[in-house]
């Protein structure tokens, strides 16, 4: 009854255990899928959210080691947060954006501008516990891609997605954050509309459109922390998440 | 091989005709799914591009019966630009957010923040048109959830999307301007992580997280302005795409 032209799927990865620093996720997540019985095939994309990436890597961090500034007291006392905590999203952050009623908006050292710099205490285990941004999250996907490649014989594009608020808008939405085998933007310059003229459209976000999909099948208290998805034709190539973020020379909104 | 437990399928409608200004946009998008033999079934998503909406309701304006002002021509002559076309966008627009190397970021009736008020040359048929928002997305959205509920007996909830840009990241993404039978944010207020403790992200915005989806499917230039989306579990509710808009009092990126 359901035709799959040109459709597309989005799989929810179960399974996975609570990932510890150390652990080598592509493998997890790969085991997990076959014992699903899903088998990723070529041109399949692996979307993987960056909070189970930063605890393998050990981007963990104990509040307790930490010790705030005279500046994140501050802040932290006027809006009854947790002094540590302020301290730590300002060693994560390289500019603040905004800084009022509680919320940091600031950009990461990656370039990404976000609230707290991606410091998040949820879904973490220890109760002084906050999870940190991958160092590197291209790198991080590049790592799971290569695992699955070894794994499967199947070239995975992956995405890491992050949570992030928007400018203008209610409610959140997944992005990409991290990148490997796929161009994140898909470019339209010089295309034309089924009229024949110009597109207004010229370059799609496609990374963190599917970021954005696979988050519809995760949820945020199921513990899916991966979803696969397939039939989507990506343009393959390096990429890097970087290429997501607006150059400050064009960006009106700094 | 594939299990479609918890999974989610993205399936673009094809076949569509050259919307014109009168047609029952419902009807057509339906008999366009009989016609590739999708049936649509009880908690379905119609994702649906404000493009052909807005034919459909005759927001297409022609541009020779535009007088500009003097603002207009004046932007516009700095900027290499149809004077007629940036006086629509002034038209349309009841704020003004960034105005700058030819860029118009304004705030629209509906409260949406969007480029040049979301008034769009590209896919539409004459030289000298252009094609404007719906005037009441969310109304334009609950026709056709009547239409399809007429149609096929099956209540299936309907989102008109269009392409907007982002402040700070680079490319489009798809997002909700209209919205029907469904709730647009999925609160989680209130509830635990895995761990048992608070969760960070309380909102998620699943009405844009929705249209970003289907954008995957849709592309550009392949006359696909729509997509059908089955497995996910929405909150049933009227929903408006107001809720998707922050209230001033708490932008802080006015």
């Amino acid at each position: 009854m359901v035709s799959d032209r040109g459709g597309l799927r989005l799989m929810p990865v179960v399974g996975l255990p609570e990932v510890q620093a150390g652990d080598d996720l592509g493998r997890l997540i790969y085991v997990a899928l076959l014992a699903s019985d899903l088998h990723p095939v070529e041109s399949d994309i692996l979307v993987v959210t960056h909070k189970i990436v930063a605890k393998a890597e050990g981007r963990v961090m104990d509040l307790s080691t930490v010790e705030p500034s005279e500046f994140s007291r501050r802040f932290a006392a006027q809006w009854d947060k947790d002094p540590r905590q302020v301290e730590v999203v300002l060693r994560e952050s390289v500019r603040i954006v905004r800084m009022d009623r509680g919320i940091i908006i600031s950009e990461t050292k990656h370039g990404l501008i976000c609230a707290n710099a991606g410091v998040d205490r949820s879904n973490v285990a220890g109760s002084d516990q906050v999870c940190l941004l991958p160092q590197d999250p291209d790198a991080s996907a590049r790592r799971i891609a290569d695992t699955f490649r070894m794994l499967s014989g199947c070239v995975v594009p992956v995405v890491i997605s992050d949570t992030f608020g928007r400018a203008w808008r209610e409610g959140l939405t997944n992005v990409a954050i991290g990148v490997a085998g796929i161009r994140p933007i898909r470019s339209y310059i010089g295309m034309l509309d089924t009229q024949g003229r110009p597109l207004r459209v010229t370059a799609l976000a496609i990374a963190d459109e599917l970021a954005a999909a696979a988050e519809l099948v995760m949820g945020k208290v199921d513990r899916v922390p991966a979803a696969l998805v397939r039939g989507y034709e990506a343009e393959v190539g390096e990429g890097s998440a970087r290429e997501l973020i607006r150059l400050p020379v064009l960006d009106m909104f700094r």
